[in-house]
């Protein structure tokens, strides 16, 4: 766990994937760092290796994680992502086991062993609450619970996801200090209200956005979402 | 292979690799620009994906390569490299089949075309004669031969390296327009001399120059003796 | 290449996969040995590793191919499947490559040459004709050549895949001793019939035996249309 | 964890690797089934998956257990290990997770799960006490604490290791019903007995067995002084 990284609930996260890069991927940035002024919450976006400099550069609020990043030491390593390489991009952290790119467990320890001591936050994959405790144990900044079936998944049934709550306080008790981002299948503001109202301090969404007809409008309407259920209910 | 790329030998390739990155990547990419123009040959320059499109965009002639990509089509692919990702960052070309990042055959028959595709040209490492030759079949702009045993090693011993002409002549028999790089163990001016001399139309360097007490001058007295063995052997 | 290794055409591969293990496994083997004899055909059967040699000791004829093996020396290796330990079984061979087990140029070119010197054919998939070009430099016994597309599934059309000779002509300019197998899709006989008309001197089967209600009656029909077919046109 | 699986301390695990296959590992196997009722101890023996069935069936006490499997669904997987496969040689358990065959989180949970459905017990690999704990999470029935540094060492210095309680305890807050079993560097009986009396209840060995001059003389050395020092200390 990085020690100098703040964030505060509500908080969101929007990636990319492999599906924004270059300009469009600025573009939508450019547009987050505004809402994190606008409804002041703190917004994780986890750009293409390639955009995270560019991304950096162009934002002042905006979270900018990386990926990926590869637990390698400065040397050898052609196509590789270097830690220190990330943290030279102005990136705050990494991203880390996402199910399109699972790492070994001890891949995972030493990489957030790594990132702690270079300066990046980890936010972390877990598929259920097995694995999110298992996580928890490796003390990541953020864990972030996504049950693989319902990734990319059109939505709806948020509101039955009972498993945010035992997630929570399982985190809790192991270390209070660890953050859980609850993602999966979050399609429109009204399923963002809905995680919130289940209990998660932060969510996120990545195909709802990207492939909306109007990303920035799609994106705006989940923050401001965030914003007030989360004024509403805490 | 790209149609529209044109290298001319001698040229020469300098892999960052996890060596440098960052200021000190940048630093010596402008270097080597600086020497293209200098000594007139074209030179390959491998930094790590981060660092891609803030060298592009300083250099003017060098040859920016990404050191990997993923043939992955715009969509999911967390923590992959998205080709048309490298594209955006204005680099000309990808790195692929690395001994440090190996592919499979028919991945790296797909990124090849891919990179066909959207504007790529194609650097395929093959350990040997054989794979060389069947490196070849799929038709890259260039194939870089390097022994896996001699990468990094101290050099020396360059002169015997009698599997020069014959990974030449093979290639040359499949298809004329593949370039071949003859790289590994290239430790010093010495050594690409004698790279040169024993029939290769380009070789490279990573370690010898990211180690050297003074890399700006390892690099400069590398590409003169490329030059200079090549105007008076050809 | 092993030098030793002879299969005559017609022949035909029945492939398990994880499908099939233990006694079912077995149960196959054997009848698919008694049809090596009936119909005097070569049939090579890759069974799980686990389920080896235990086919090979109960069948005469059959050859027995492991479904991978990693080229790794004797020593270290857990969890790996040693070339020798492959051989130590009785097997006769050894499948690479495959769609669902793909190697790198490098290690497949390794694993070749370590069969070829403790003592195992080599069968090595190809997804289209560039690949199955590529694979033929590094001198196979046989080419497996099958378009990931067709894999598994319902067969039908195989009359129109003209890319069956054009394969089989570039693998004999390459090297003639080399035998090439097309699969993938083959569900019937009369898929057996088509694909032997069309000049495969070899075809294969999975999904379409092992599914069957009656894998037994499949599979021998298929291997009686290999053995007229092939009396019919050659 | 699977219910159904017994083992008492003080055990121990012989790991032959990719070092010994075939008749070798047969004979050695068979000498340690019994070393089992000689010394009242129970080993886990975990040869190459293609040895599996035959070992099983020549020894009577010995633990069998495969040295990996991949948590596929029966069905497609050229080249895997089936679960269901690894089961049905007579198979009592599963090595997961070791430093030579890493896992991802979410493949090593969904491993347990299904080891523990079908029947498998599960011995889980853990380089530090973050990893044991991580592990344990996932409720295998042994964790195996092996720092990979000390792996494959001469062995010396194992008195040192005061890690040994500290992860005894710190699994067993999390479910005492875990076994853990402290190997790495286990040299000579020596080493053994150092081992026992730091409070492991088991430990294991590979390198020294099977490189020692006379491997079944120093296997019962070994067994010899864990039953010794099991008695004297407990």
């Amino acid at each position: 766990m990085l020690k100098d990284f703040r964030i505060r609930p509500p908080f969101f996260e929007i990636g990319p994937k492999a599906y924004l890069y270059g300009q469009a991927a600025l573009d939508l940035a450019i547009e987050a760092d505004r809402l994190c002024e606008l409804y002041d919450v703190d917004i994780i976006y986890t750009p293409q290796a390639v955009d995270l400099r560019m991304i950096a550069a162009a934002t002042r609020r905006l979270l900018v994680f990386a990926q990926h990043m590869d637990c390698i030491p400065i040397g050898k390593g052609i196509g590789s992502t270097l830690p220190e390489a990330v943290k030279a991009t102005g990136a705050k952290g990494v991203l880390l086991n996402h199910a399109e790119r699972r790492m070994s467990l001890g891949d995972l320890r030493r990489a957030i062993e790594r990132a702690d001591a270079i300066g990046l936050a980890t936010l972390v994959c877990a598929d259920d609450l097995a694995e999110a405790r298992a996580v928890a144990m490796l003390r990541p900044n953020i864990v972030l619970a996504e049950p693989p079936g319902l990734i990319g998944s059109a939505g709806g049934g948020v509101e039955s996801r009972d498993y945010v709550r035992t997630i929570n306080e399982a985190i809790a008790r192991i270390d209070p200090s660890i953050r859980v981002l609850h993602g999966a299948g979050i399609g429109s503001a009204e399923d963002v209200r809905a995680m919130i109202r289940l209990g998660a301090e932060a969510t996120g969404c990545t195909s709802a956005i990207v492939r909306a007809p109007d990303p920035v409008r799609s994106m705006t309407e989940m923050i401001k979402a965030l914003r007030e259920t989360w004024d509403a209910t805490r």
